[in-house]
């Protein structure tokens, strides 16, 4: 029974996904969430989709086991490779960040082509590509690796960036007008993205959509928390919490305790799952 | 007892210490090897250093529940991270890469500065620079976290991998002679580091000279393989079977079959080598 005291289970690899949880907490400030980073094995953009769905199986599988009332997939990589599929097996609402982001894109966009910019697993997925392309919209998907590496070195608003943005980008369609930033790392590239492509081009991020999207059907449904007090959010990451708690700081995104989860037990729970 | 027919465990994060394999099999070509790649969990090089060191304890309790004669940690950062203490807790003889890379830059200098180019992990554990200063020898280290994914996108040859060189190594010091490439990916910027530094400056490689360390070591203890047959090479890796083989080949550093190897025996043989 869906209980709306519960938590709202939030994956990602990393801190990225705690963009999409300060959005959530706007929406719905009384609301418990339960963030799961996968920092253990991060990125997950590099590496193949079948094990990217597999990393996603496992978090939802853990966060059902905590009692979450619905989860969200706050990672671009982890969303593109297990959903829609990933839905169908998990007895809760999920809820991934490229629908939101496409949604987004379609609502900015003037006429002209949208192109995404994502990590090597979210673009050879083609999940934003179809996604489009079902639509009637001309589009154009590239995977950026180097982004990545490049905000997490602080060099993105360098001529470092700037090149390699350059390089990405130089064979986009002439008509592009909108482009997604589809990865929680890339809002950072924004400047430089910007002064590349011209204020003619504008560029959607999913975190703010997402967390829109994910309010809304809640509220339908009935399962938003009703407060009158804060909700509290809780972090379990897979690998160093120091790290963890450093990072997401630095970024102002620490929302509560960061507590350690191990790798064993996020594999258990995915074949209690499957049994 | 140690047995001169057992194979040599070799492991690394990825395909990279597969540079080390092919020197191994050069040096000792009747010896079989016993590659094990923790690709589920790569890079090990952006992660804390103890997390690197449980990485490097579960491959190295894992290939001696595999009866190898001998371990080789080929990875720079395991081996900064993990070495000497592993050897310790390890009841068979095991190497690192960073004292025979060491050795290697000792006889390659000429009076100057010894740099060292590697990973976050490499260059903070400080492994490299604190063995240089005990030896009385000049030096200066530098993280390049963007090396791997340049040389992973192929852009080594490039004006972004100019770039960015000359991004990590503009304080360099004046009288650098000696520059060690302290990481697997590193090789493939060599004509790159080369035009930035001059021919003055020498690059030095640490996968031969581990390789002449062991079989070396191997020799003196009696435990190389006699032949006459070649030696056979397994390996086994935690991530994509498919994708390691695809890019251990494109590299030309396949050389035997590859098998799954699931991250839940990785952990439980870590736990049989503590009880």
């Amino acid at each position: 029974v869906p209980n709306a005291l519960a938590p709202i289970g939030v994956f990602d690899s990393g801190v990225g996904g705690l963009s999409v949880v300060r959005a959530l907490r706007r929406a719905l400030p009384h609301d418990d969430v339960l963030y799961l980073g996968d920092t253990a094995r991060l990125p997950y953009g590099s590496k193949p989709l079948a094990m990217v769905r597999g990393f996603a199986a496992e978090s939802a599988a853990y966060l059902v086991d905590q009692r979450v009332k619905a989860i969200v997939v706050a990672c671009n990589s982890a969303s593109a490779a297990a959903l829609p599929a990933l839905a169908e097996t998990i007895p809760v609402p999920v809820w991934g960040v490229v629908e939101p982001g496409v949604a987004a894109a379609l609502a900015a966009r003037r006429g002209g082509a949208v192109g995404v910019l994502g990590t090597t697993a979210t673009i050879e997925s083609n999940a934003y590509q179809s996604r489009l392309g079902r639509a009637g919209v001309p589009n154009w998907g590239r995977a950026c690796p180097l982004f990545v590496p490049i905000v997490e070195e602080r060099l993105a608003d360098t001529p470092i960036a700037a090149l390699v943005a350059e390089h990405y980008l130089f064979d986009r369609p002439a008509d592009l007008d909108t482009v997604i930033l589809a990865c929680t790392h890339y809002p950072a590239l924004a400047p430089t993205l910007g002064r590349l492509l011209g204020e003619r081009v504008q560029l959607v991020d999913s975190a703010e959509t997402t967390a829109q999207v994910v309010a809304s059907e809640l509220r339908s449904a009935g399962l938003v928390a009703p407060g009158p007090g804060p909700g509290r959010v809780r972090h379990l990451v897979t690998g160093d919490t120091d790290v963890f708690r450093h990072t997401a700081a630095a970024l102002d995104w620490l929302a509560g305790e960061v507590s350690p989860l191990p790798l064993s037990e996020l594999a258990r729970s995915r074949s209690g799952v499957r049994a």
